[in-house]
């Protein structure tokens, strides 16, 4: 009994530590974050919007024409409703306390939403390309439908779409949540704001960097651990004077960039069908029709 | 008022354009799609399975010889049910839109699952082997629980000597489904129809690959970032053309692979008892007890 | 019906085989496993302590300085429960198989959790220190609650703080737990073991080890793929030996290493200030102030 009274003295003793420790010299002290969007109603919205893009994959009930708009307003409605809502948190948030200004009304947001979901068509069209470029491209690969339901780079493109939309249109925050969370679950990190063309395929894709200010063309085919990333800063330079400049590489059309490929710098170029061989490490432009190949100096030693 | 029902227009409008670009033009509007497999029914599977293989490692009720047998039948008889529904999709979609030809019979899925749990004992003992050679291997494993528990190496093997079965028995995405489930948990990218010997271990893992024709034998250990991967295919050919032909390197009994290491093409062999070294990339055959080291040219500036 | 029983029959069989493999000569075969910490508790442990650390960030709820001090113990109550309960398992497991001694007392666990979360501010303090740095160091991080929210080095971090307190406490199984969910979710494997200083930020991370044995000084920035690790292991050395020994690099004050950089063995020691680029390969010390960049000799054709 006193020995429970102790746990419990010494629980509440931590606890008021723990209070007085959110002084709010922190950033991390931030009670007003509290109304910043929340991550699990984002990947809702995210998993409501990629149902009605992929209608017939996820469904769990039988599926035909006369059912078809029908169960796409199951999915857009709710996305709607959550989306505006966590848009509109961030923008509060961002306008409030990073502009110092009055916040965007909450218009704002459920346009942005509705001018998302106009692009859906679009995006639509875009992502068969995807899917096709990842079945044409691996011979791995055994229908259409295992690629839509398992590989790593639909789950990691058809968030980016979505993602991208949101990036142009301004929205804080939001973007990055979604591109976290598809990073988290296939391991390829694409910022929402790098800009790619179409049919583009991610072969096993882990490790794979798509660094925001990264232009590629179409029909660009990367594996995995391939980065398309900055250049160093130099130690003097602050990372804020960074922000908005062109860093990372533009790859064009028609490229294939084997795993384990570094590309770094806002100035390089690939030229258009250019093959780029694993783990070859560039800071430079190639001209179009470069193949260019990793000569490892191994030692070979036979017992 | 009339915002929101500006508001509402505009949503019911989009759902309309969406609903439109179900044109049946795209491989993604499939609506027969919708009597696909499953995914979160698939891993519901796989997690019974899983009990069923670690009794003890992810009972939380006490656990003794008397209740044992009824404890499997709990994982056990639901497997089979969500298994053999989920296999059944897939088949009767595969058979009817793939291959054009009368679905195989229910029966036909049920005997999968019997044969699959039937090959449970051979896999446990497997699986004993792949966590001795974990603890073995492992200077930082504390014991065997804290292998079972937490090394991504346990989880990726686990399923893949599941999937494995699945893929020989002939059975559509069901088995990617379960490998890319894996793959998206642990960052090891190992395809269901891969040969693995007995007491493989992949350190750490994250970005590890290996291809769908590898042929790997006994006691081979990998570190993370090791691709076992497919030469390039020439421009001009289709993925078509290589599928079904051994595309990825044959590794024998007894050899090491350090991490960032790449072996490359169908018809290369790593001989028995070689060690690869980390960031090696190979596309040619080392015969038995090769030493093979990485030698970087480095540049170094002292300040 | 006969074909009803008949399956009834066979998965009744097969159960049989299962329960049979059970015969007690495997690792995996343990019974008394049953008692072992659960990974879901541990999880949900863990996320009430990063709500604690981050409240304003993970409350769904409005929040002031009046509802702080509660908010908080809302969450460390739950954790404190749970996480003292999971503890005791973990200690009664490994004193009663491994240690084969008397099991520490229930108070033990409790003291555990009651020291950890007398760290907490110490962590918090920590942890803002690498939210600055990570929002320093990266010219995409837009603000500090995008950071906060979805930068995966700062979910990496968090949990590697907290799992290093229980490690150093001697706690079995539950810090390796905690680490390998991180290592799960965001790529990045920090060993419970290592010792990391303040200011540390890994951009992207995907794929970055950090052996147990490593010591990390201040304002190290690490990219992905990073592998601090150890050497091999003569073929003729148990990992047993290994054990305990410094295996892995220390990594000195203001270093910057690049990504898919190796650097290995327990007595290199790389010298504060230091750059290492990307794709070096290391096992020797570098001197304060080295640069060190990676030659990669490539081929090129142009079509």
């Amino acid at each position: 009994m006193a020995d429970r009274t102790g746990r419990h003295a010494a629980l509440e003793e931590v606890i008021d530590r723990v209070a007085e420790s959110y002084s709010g010299q922190q950033e991390i002290d931030s009670l007003e974050s509290a109304a910043l969007p929340n991550r699990r109603a984002v990947i809702d919205a995210l998993n409501h919007i990629k149902s009605a893009i992929y209608l017939g994959f996820y469904s769990t009930r039988p599926l035909d024409q006369s059912s078809l708009r029908f169960r796409i307003s199951e999915h857009l409605y709710p996305a709607y409703d959550i989306l505006s809502d966590q848009i509109h948190r961030a923008v509060t948030y961002h306008d409030t306390y990073h502009e110092r200004r009055p916040p965007r009304p909450r218009e704002w947001s459920e346009q942005v939403v509705i001018r998302l979901f106009q692009q859906l068509p679009t995006i639509r069209a875009l992502l068969n390309k995807d899917v096709r470029a990842a079945y044409r491209g691996d011979p791995a690969a055994k229908s259409v439908e295992e690629v839509v339901f398992s590989y790593p780079a639909i789950e990691a493109i058809t968030i980016y779409r979505i993602a991208h939309v949101l990036y142009a249109e301004g929205v804080p925050m939001i973007p990055r949540i979604m591109s976290e969370y598809a990073h988290s679950n296939t391991g390829i990190d694409i910022h929402p704001g790098a800009q790619i063309g179409e049919s583009c395929f991610s072969d096993h894709g882990t490790g794979t960097v798509i660094g925001e200010t990264c232009v590629i063309g179409n029909n660009v085919k990367l594996f995995h651990g391939v980065t398309l990333g900055a250049l160093s800063l130099p130690r003097t330079e602050e990372a804020n004077l960074a922000r908005g400049r062109k860093r990372h590489p533009t790859i064009e059309d028609d490229v294939i960039i084997y795993s384990g490929a570094t590309i770094l710098g806002g100035e390089t170029v690939i030229g258009r069908g250019s093959i780029i061989g694993g783990n070859v490490w560039l800071t430079e432009s190639v001209p179009p029709g470069t193949k260019i190949t990793y000569d490892p100096r191994l030692r070979r030693r036979e017992s």
